[in-house]
């Protein structure tokens, strides 16, 4: 899926960096000075090739989107596609979602998206998960103790797997659909993957995970 | 489904007091003695026709339980299920589960099991499922607000809606499945429902929602 062998990415990053910021952790406590608006602030974590942060930035305006991707071969994809929308209001960040707190500030965020994260399926990989404890923690941080997590997925066992991670925790399930595409759901913005597993005609799972302060 | 005009049930019940018990509020607080022992006091809600609770009984003789059953009709069925089974360790009761608090005392049980339960898939007939809010909090009562309900189902509105209806409630979700059949849960007891719908090929979907103290 990723493509390695990219020599002309970091170029095309450095080219970019209006889009892609480059030493993100400068702006710790400050994302509102890059926006140059106080709207709130959502991060996608795993953005992939960006068609929902670009997607969620065009239909609300009113919102700050930051793309969170560990792979510089794939967020450069991200980048066109954050250019083609023309969207003043999304950024993307080449950082591993373990250094959150590196780049944002505590309470900083107010939502976080986490969209087809690699599923992990061995036990032994679990501490990969992105919504494991450890992660949901490091979410807890920049989210204050409060807001939410929003995260879809085709994988059942993953899936499975962070209703419970999300629930013992100490999160409240306020909204869970087992087949997202037949439902009632309105305003859902597609990802690349999305799409892939969507055509297939696997149903698709999503939940909201909240903080009850 | 249901069969009715049989006016024959009050007889068979009559004949079968000491599986089907007469006036149970007499025995609130004193289910042990009924059972002769002390062991723990799991009991279904909406018992159908008595497959599950019947097999469980076989399967786990240090536990006792008490199948709950609206209807008579139904629950003669119940009884012919338990007697062929032979074991000591279950009871039906032909009550409404709204009265639960009238028949065991704070604490008296441990666990609840709901399978299968009418989904009442419209909105103004959320009053009536069996995991809202109102049956969750009689639940909680009888449990002592510790113990746990076990649920599984193969409808996915019913489900969706119980999972928040627990999590907002409080409960910590500990063991999810959306496919029961294909996971590796072990012991799985099957009610005539679950039989049905998995021959058709539909998923079972099953969680574990707890108290935590
Ligand atoms: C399976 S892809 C899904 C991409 C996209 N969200 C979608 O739904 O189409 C998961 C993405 O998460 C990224 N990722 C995995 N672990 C990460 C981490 N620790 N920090 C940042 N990105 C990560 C991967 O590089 C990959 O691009
Ligand atoms: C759809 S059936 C499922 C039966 C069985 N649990 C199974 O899985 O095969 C639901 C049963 O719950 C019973 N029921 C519904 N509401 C009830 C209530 N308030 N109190 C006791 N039983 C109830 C119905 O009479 C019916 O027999």
């Amino acid at each position: 899926m990723r493509m390695r062998h990219k020599p002309w990415a970091d170029d095309y990053l450095a080219e970019n960096s209006d889009i892609v910021i480059i030493d993100p952790s400068q702006y710790k406590g400050k994302w509102h000075s890059v926006f140059g608006n106080d709207n709130p602030l959502h991060i996608e974590v795993g953005t992939g090739k960006g068609q929902f942060i670009s997607g969620m930035a065009l239909k609300h305006p009113d919102v700050n989107y930051i793309g969170i991707e560990l792979f510089k071969s794939v967020i450069v994809t991200a980048v066109d596609k954050v250019k083609q929308t023309g969207a003043p209001n999304v950024k993307l960040l080449n950082i591993n979602a373990n250094d959150l707190s590196e780049v944002f500030a505590e309470g900083e965020i107010e939502r976080v998206y986490l969209n087809f994260s690699d599923p992990w399926p061995k036990k032994r990989h679990e501490k990969r998960r992105l919504t494991n404890h450890a992660f949901i923690k490091k979410y807890e941080r920049v989210l204050g103790g409060k807001g939410a997590i929003h995260f879809k997925t085709d994988n059942r066992g993953l899936f499975e797997y962070s209703l419970t991670s999300f629930s013992e925790y100490g999160l409240v399930l306020t909204f869970v659909s087992l087949d997202l595409h037949q439902s009632d759901f309105e305003g859902n913005v597609m990802t690349e993957y999305e799409e892939k597993f969507a055509a297939k005609g696997q149903p698709i799972y999503r939940v909201e995970a909240e903080w009850r302060t």
